[in-house]
């Protein structure tokens, strides 16, 4: 055993998990094709004194720190280095509080995002941000990520949400940012920094999130297609004149993967499919726009409703495209986002990129955010063919990086899409995330080699 | 003539000005009773260029910089320290681009706040944060104090508009971060970290910023209340059920000064008025909902209109405020922020800490954020009442951080606030805070001394 393993297991007893074979459940996120490491120690930590022992003995023995929460992440961010401590904190899930007058909720990081909205819906109230893992992910690997999801177009990403954090540096130091303010100037914006920092600079122990109240009506609107360009173009134009809930995509290779998964029949002649939600009646003057936007940009057919169950099971239907293009092979799942006005070029780019390398892709996402997850399914069996995915998915970045675009809209960089973000941001723009990086973590035992 | 002025002279030519007489318009910000000192040089940067090299010759001569945009500061943060070189923006004021389909405006730091408001209205856009310096504030100093105004209780502050930013290192190092995306999770959010840190990082140079489309209908409420304490905890109820675009408060002295300055014949018997704007016509239910709310939170009086020009006229008095009560005598004016839940609370210790001090507080501000400018009138001339006048503002301040508010909630810390950082923060965040700096300026030679 570690010496670093043994000096945890002397100060921290059953909560460490240090035999090889026990620890595997905890080496690795729900990534393909990432690499992962033999940790020396797991250490399933049930406080925020259990997160303090655990850097401070990492710090003394120079040993890296991996932190996760639910393990749920697509990026290899919280995948296992060699000798490292991995910090798991998915039993640190408290809701501690909610404060119906302030309308915030303050949670320990292991808290599952849909529990959290169970709770607050007992008061009225919701958590937003929804991202597609949010019945297995946990708000602290939201936060490490910044989590997006579907609401974000209105309502904005988990950064948006974030009021206050506690947070541990590697020293021990125990560390609380910002607060209930919905204005506060006073010193950097410490939270922003954290949220997103995928694990390396500090561990958040302690979360106050915003909440908002519970919407009364909300309707559905589900156009479809002629071609992906064209529901591109109407995106474009419903997000500049309405403020949708809302716009998410499924081409046809999905919405036939959705089909064969639920027995449904969405139309699976068209060759994209937007499911478009407002907050409101489906009579309301914004939810009758946005569905004559559509019809206007191109829209074959368009239907329209207010029922909640129904509107629910679309979007329930959207939410499944990654586990349905899942069984029709393995996928490499991608996550770029571009400026909006953009997107009917990505569309064509990603049709391109299949057609050159002979993958099939299929493509949904939060159009309305630019933010799209084109999913290349491929036999893992066959060495050329998972040569030629890989090489599409490359290719797919550097699509959006030329349109101005991001690597990852909202999965995180984690491991496997590190080569990337020298390709986004120049020099200098690492140079310095890392000297803050130093600044939180001087001995750069964080999660190293990870985000940036 | 100091080395380093010759230098700047040398490279900058008639960019630059050394003369202690000509350089006294540039050495001092709007703050009253804040200390300024005597500059070296001033440059007054027409590029990017400029900047660099302006930046280089400090570090090579370990010269401070303060950098400078409009000087409407109300901080300190901007007045010129002994030997310093100011960096005057206010000459990159182009208007770069306004892309459409994009909602984005690129600007240099210099434009004035209302001018990009008029070009984005050309194209049915607007640029929504509306400090009530918007006239003769710049776009540069509304990102380095993180600017906030009426409209951000729906829309948010300065720093939720910034898509992107290109800016200056110390070692003259030019970097760009984020982009016009909805969506990027690429790297630490360097955008985020150079919004409001008041010069202490890097020097803006361009920014991207969101435009909103123009709102068609606008109502506005005004609503009578017979204690400040029922106005806050109307504030409470009516942010909590509905979602105005602005709650704005003044009090009796406010409204008296306000009437005098202007005319107007706004009702000076009730304690408190609370001027509520609402996007949507007077009829529609959140409108309405608005008046119901507040009159069952026992406003004495209720006037709802959607006339955009007497909503106009009443936004506009609220505006006037500051210089109305200017006129009552010398003012100290505050910027505290609390949680929403605990304005009642503030502002019975706002007239407490009146009567204790027994000086003339008059409080108006952005009550659905919390965010109260308590605005101390006294004689200057009486050593007695300024003292008296200056224990109150320290009072008022520490009432906002015992209710777990903010010294600052819009204005910036400067040096008029800086004791006050480290009563919100503790020395553990103020620590990381500098080391933060010193990744961005290992010389410490940005704004030193200021905002932490």
């Amino acid at each position: 055993m570690a010496a670093v393993a043994d000096d945890l297991v002397r100060a921290l007893g059953p909560r460490v998990v240090v035999d090889p074979d026990r620890m595997t459940p905890w080496t690795r996120d729900q990534s393909p094709f990432s690499t992962s490491g033999a940790p020396a120690a797991v250490v399933r930590a049930a406080s925020t004194d259990h997160v303090v022992v655990t850097l401070q003995t990492a710090t003394r023995h120079g040993t890296p720190v991996v932190t996760r929460g639910a393990g749920s992440g697509l990026s290899g961010g919280a995948n296992a280095l060699d000798g490292c401590i991995v910090l798991a904190l998915d039993e640190m899930d408290a809701i501690v509080d909610i404060d119906v007058a302030r309308r915030t909720a303050t949670v320990q990081p292991g808290v599952i995002n849909a529990d959290l909205g169970r709770a607050a819906a007992e008061h009225g109230l919701r958590y937003t941000p929804d991202p597609g893992s949010r019945d297995i992910s946990s708000i602290g690997g939201n936060i490490a990520t910044n989590a997006g999801g579907m609401s974000c177009c209105k309502y904005g990403v988990t950064a948006d949400h974030v009021a206050a954090l506690t947070a541990v540096l590697p020293d021990g130091t125990v560390i609380r940012t910002g607060g209930p303010l919905r204005k506060n100037v006073t010193g950097l914006d410490l939270t922003r920094l954290l949220v997103g920092s995928e694990g390396t600079l500090a561990v958040v122990v302690e979360a106050t999130v915003w909440l908002r109240p519970v919407v009364a009506d909300e309707s559905t609107i589900v156009a479809m297609f002629a071609s992906l360009e064209a529901a591109m173009r109407a995106v474009v134009a419903v997000t500049g004149e309405t403020t949708p809930s809302a716009v998410e995509l499924m081409d046809r290779t999905t919405v036939a993967a959705v089909n064969a998964m639920t027995g449904m029949a969405i139309d699976a002649t068209a060759e994209a499919v937007l499911l478009m939600t407002y907050d409101g009646p489906a009579a309301a003057g914004e939810v009758v726009a946005g569905e004559v936007v559509v019809v206007a940009e191109g829209a074959t057919e368009v239907f329209r409703t207010d029922d909640r169950a129904e509107g629910a099971e679309l979007m329930n239907a959207r939410r499944l495209a990654l586990p349905a293009l899942e069984r029709l092979g393995s996928i490499l799942l991608d996550d770029v986002g571009v400026p909006v006005d953009r997107l009917p070029r990505m569309v064509a780019d990603i049709q391109a990129v299949a057609a050159r390398h002979d993958v099939t892709i299929g493509t949904f996402g939060h159009a309305a955010d630019g933010n799209l997850h084109p999913t290349i399914i491929f036999d893992a069996q066959d060495v050329a063919e998972r040569d030629r995915a890989q090489a599409a998915f490359t290719d797919i970045v550097r699509a959006a990086l030329a349109h101005g675009g991001t690597a990852s809209g909202e999965h995180g960089i984690g491991s496997l899409k590190l080569p990337f973000v020298t390709e986004m941001y120049g020099a200098a723009e690492i140079d310095l995330m890392r000297r803050i990086k130093a600044a939180f973590d001087p001995d750069g035992l964080m999660n190293p080699g990870r985000a940036y």
